[in-house]
């Protein structure tokens, strides 16, 4: 067990440091919209600034045969990452409250919970004592609710989550936390021949459950951190099972090796919004042949959503914001270049 | 290195009772075109037997809103094997060709290995010396020529490979031994709105670098046995380096695993030859909701190609000859469904 889920850790590691940062606003403040006609505006939730220009400028000259820019179709690809790019990461993942969800739901088949940590802390909803317990509690509560499950039933147990589970401060359901400017971003996108991508450091099947539904990125577009999985067949039936072993942590240095075993090309467009992301910009904007387009979502706006960066437990921003200037990657500030965070 | 590339072991497992087996005729007869319009049969080089109507009656009926059997066009999945389902496999995996010339290759760099075996006989072109080194050799000869060597070379030295090798007995460059009833029937797939993936217990590199060309099947849907890989950031470029340790054996079992990782849903048809692909087929075929297809490409063609199942070392299929007709699974006949094997 202690060897197992070092990945989740990973992946949770800013949770530990469970804090008050939390000042998401519960009635967050809608622009209005400008008068631009969004039949003709790709990106109408995206202010008529320099982010969204570049962004138009450079798919429109990745489309055009003419242009020195051009890109063939086959090669279009680009790469976003999940947490804090897509949708909300703030006060915690959402996998992590996934999970402490997933301890209650299961507890009634685990009666030894009531009088065991960290589970105790979690059935009495005591998430500062949880995070208390550090990294082992985080491991335990992973390992109870992502393992020796088949795969299916896992990926049930989340559709449910995400179709009900709402966040605690906006009151939204989680899916309903993504972020509108990168949905019509992946659909400009997608309408020019890019296939899109989710690389994360999340679990891949935990996202896999829902982001065709909610991003229109099947699930064979996903790539995330993974658990090994053994195929046996069961009375006339194939399945599946998660197993309690690490596969593959797709975080930092990890996620161009993601790109390569999952797409084998290197992209043209990566989307991120933390140091975890640093080397999937750098892989594909230093990557030779094409123009290539690295964009950081910079968490400015604290009244619609949550401003942090390089002190950030979660979403740490740093070493991005520091060499984005002289790498040519584009910073996009939330409060300045979105008319909207959430979707209507 | 004992416990490193077993998965190319299994992949090599046949190849070590190198034999006299081979019997490929190096004319192949070409059958005669029937009269029918090209321009409205789908599957020009099938005879229109069985195992073809039954194959374009089982596209027809998914792609039929109406109809019972429709399926849904994201849902649309169609996985083949590669060794011996969309080219040959005999005498030994073509994959072996190329690394023992990449042993002759390299050797201007290890003047060594003329004196050490396994080299020396590879070397030497004593292939039967190399195999009677059994196991062992083969993992020192797959570790020197796939791994501590940065992706691209090694893409590169495939390509360039594929470019000019021939078969010893046919003649052929290695990839005009594709057949060309499949690519046929990969193109009817995709003209339905089928994604068409290669699920193969070869190595994912080695096939990524020529299928896009080779079968119009990208990188993205290439899913092999594969070792581990790191990211590195040397002199201003990007570099992911191949490492000597085993990262995941697409075979057998493995295979629905590899399907659950890369695509996340399960295919709607799934084709193979050998007893390696019988999980496939089980995995695909016995998923609920939707009706499916499982085909075994029969070698059953001993002037044209080479004649063998049961009995033989390399695409052995034993099992799945026994159980196809109790798992409704089709087999297609080499001899008398295909009216010529490879493209002209």
């Amino acid at each position: 067990m202690e060897a197992y889920f070092q990945f989740l850790i990973l992946l949770l590691r800013g949770s530990i440091m469970f804090s008050s940062v939390f000042v998401l606003g519960c009635n967050p403040q809608q622009q209005g919209q400008t008068s631009v006609n969004q039949e003709a505006d790709p990106l109408p939730s995206w202010t008529d600034a320099e982010a969204k220009q570049r962004i138009i400028q450079f798919v429109l000259s990745s489309v055009d045969s003419s242009h020195e820019s051009f890109v063939p179709l086959s090669e279009r690809i680009a790469v976003f990452d999940n947490d804090g790019t897509l949708w909300g990461e703030q006060p915690l993942y959402f996998q992590l409250a996934f999970a402490f969800d997933r301890v209650k739901a299961m507890a009634a088949e685990h009666p030894e919970w009531k009088g065991k940590e960290p589970f105790k802390s979690v059935l009495k909803g005591d998430l500062n004592a949880v995070m208390a317990g550090g990294e082992k509690s985080l491991v335990q509560i992973i390992a109870a609710t992502h393992s020796n499950i088949p795969h299916q039933v896992f990926e049930e147990s989340v559709k449910g989550w995400t179709d009900t589970a709402k966040h605690p401060v906006s009151g939204r359901r989680y899916i309903d936390m993504v972020y509108q400017p990168m949905l019509e971003l992946l659909k400009y996108l997608r309408s020019n021949g890019y296939t899109t991508w989710i690389v994360s450091g999340g679990g891949i099947d935990f996202i896999r459950a829902w982001s065709e539904k909610v991003y229109g990125i099947p699930p064979a577009q996903v790539i995330g951190s993974s658990i090994k999985a053994a195929y046996a067949f069961k009375n006339g039936k194939p399945e599946i099972t998660k197993l309690p072993q690490l596969a593959f942590v797709d975080d930092g240095p990890g996620k161009p090796v993601g790109i390569y075993q999952h797409i084998g090309k290197v992209p043209v467009i990566a989307v991120g919004n933390s140091d975890g992301d640093y080397e999937m910009l750098q892989y594909t904007t230093t990557s030779g042949e094409y123009k290539r387009l690295g964009l950081f979502i910079h968490h400015t706006d604290n009244g619609r959503e949550v401003a942090y960066d390089s002190l950030s437990h979660i979403g740490k921003l740093k070493r991005g914001l520091t060499d984005a200037s002289s790498n040519g990657w584009l910073l996009v500030d939330m409060k300045k270049d979105w008319k909207s965070v959430y979707p209507e």
